[in-house]
């Protein structure tokens, strides 16, 4: 018995079916990824992460891409190899080149370094930073 | 005894000195944070940590608030206090608006959420992320 | 030289046998998983770690299928690829339905979200929760 | 400059007070957590955060204690403080008793410590659980 | 109502005590850790933590101060701040010299960068690594 | 499109082939790991890596063996794949036995465990650690 299985669009009820039709309009793509069609087992977590994602990702204040670089980034700090695969190929798709790509990993390899370092050293924060 | 201890510019080696004089200099700042006084007990690392940030955080492909963003993203994934609050400082001086930071906390805050979904559904990566 | 190896039953020392032995009673199994043969690599550890898991794991204040969600949670969480496989399989085996599952996973998943909220705005600790 | 400041129901917008006043009346209390509050400085994320705590921890195939009990073992994964503190007094309220609590921790700690022996080890997935 | 209290020894239960006495005669100490203290709100906790902790920790192929610096290495990638200054003592007062310490704290901070680059760049094993 | 692929010596720059040619020197290694062949791809990255590995790895006040089981403890912990293999290899290389990984793998595992207990307890730190 498997973990998870996937529901491809032929079997899935009309709720279902409504979500895959909007992230298939809203991305311009024919089918949608394996994400979503595992997210599909359960109809209101589908429905409610997508409207979500649509949301959040939608451009504002920042563009796509640098919020899909930051979708990166925090991928690779977890190391959720599905969503590194994913977001990296969402953020080329968006328009993030080798060099950036490339700066976007140093940023983040960085951070991760930096961020011990403060934690063991134990350094207070700063009064003008609180 | 202190697991740590901060050495102020008064008190440094002419190395640490050096490492402090080139912060200030290249932020145009009056006194470098605690951060670089805790790691200036250990001046190998000192010096490399500032060359490392300095060339990574340089204007490049991608232009440095979108660094910061980044590396804003990233530290508070890894729940760092003290570089949750520099970063932000930092983002903030380089440009970030409310809003801005608004959407990288949604941002952030969305994939690891996403992150864990797809752990926990154990989804494959489809074939044309690979 | 692979980096690990795996100690099968037949063998195994007596020692390691007892501990086997005494899993696949405790579960009524005909065998012991993967993560019980390699940590027969290391005796002790193998008989310390199984009486902790036994002892943690046995129905106290909490039932052992609710024990189970947590590890899956858990397990989830840290992105551990091997115990979230086998502890979505004893979840199941202790009555985790469909449904129970996809609401495991939406509390993971929000609980991971708001985690990095509030870690990203600093928000401070309600003096009725100190 | 603070990195995040605190909006209270006098000074908030009527979207953010709407929100406010649901979480009040579906919770049953006179005040809302800070979590809220900060989250106020961005309604769009606020009512969407807000909406998906309220659907994914109300009562469905697991009660609203074993919803909490597992947003406490994530929270402790993580090590979210102002999480930590929050869950354990809304588990407490929805009826955690003091053996539960101790349950909840020893499953999170065995958990942590096995996710990285199952890692260590490099322990391949048994196949019955794929 | 604190989420968490302490028991000093004068109130402990004897089952308690007996820990606390096996913990101050090993560490040759006059009172245990603030750790140990909360710990004996679970006496069935207390126990197996300190039974196993001390046999892990006990000289064998690798020497006290060896595996205290490794405690703490991993303390600080964790960011708990309780464990990073419990156990920064414990690895000064087992030989760990400042010079020791620095590096310590310099691979840490390396190992968590080049973790995220082999995450970014999602490298495969090399065939003599498995 | 691959999200990387990886530059072998023959198709490098001279930049990348001197950072290979100091690596394949320094380790006494007729190629380099697949880490470096993927960092290649940015060469500013790579050379900062590998300088930076190179004195972070170098003897010291510790010793090699030493830094390589801080390093696999801390990959162990972040559960990096790559880096679990790749740096497992390095410390059996620099002398690790099968004792040492599993009394590393054990400390490993400890720590990760108190570390969750001490967060859910909220144990505040001891004066004398401050």
């Amino acid at each position: 018995m498997a973990a998870a299985t996937m529901i491809e669009y032929d079997e899935a009820s009309p709720a279902v079916r409504a979500v895959f039709d909007d992230i298939k309009a809203s991305r311009n793509v024919l089918d949608v990824n394996n994400f979503w069609k595992y997210l599909a087992r359960d109809p209101a977590l589908l429905q409610r992460t997508w409207e979500s994602v649509k949301q959040v990702m939608a451009p504002g204040a920042l563009d796509p891409l640098t919020k899909e670089m930051i979708y990166l980034a925090v991928s690779v700090t977890n190391g959720c190899a599905y969503c590194i695969a994913s977001h990296t190929a969402a953020a080329r798709k968006a328009g993030m080149t080798e060099e950036m790509f490339g700066e976007v990993m140093a940023v983040t390899g960085m951070a991760n370094e930096t961020n011990r370092l403060a934690n063991g050293y134990r350094v207070p924060i700063d009064p003008m930073f609180d």
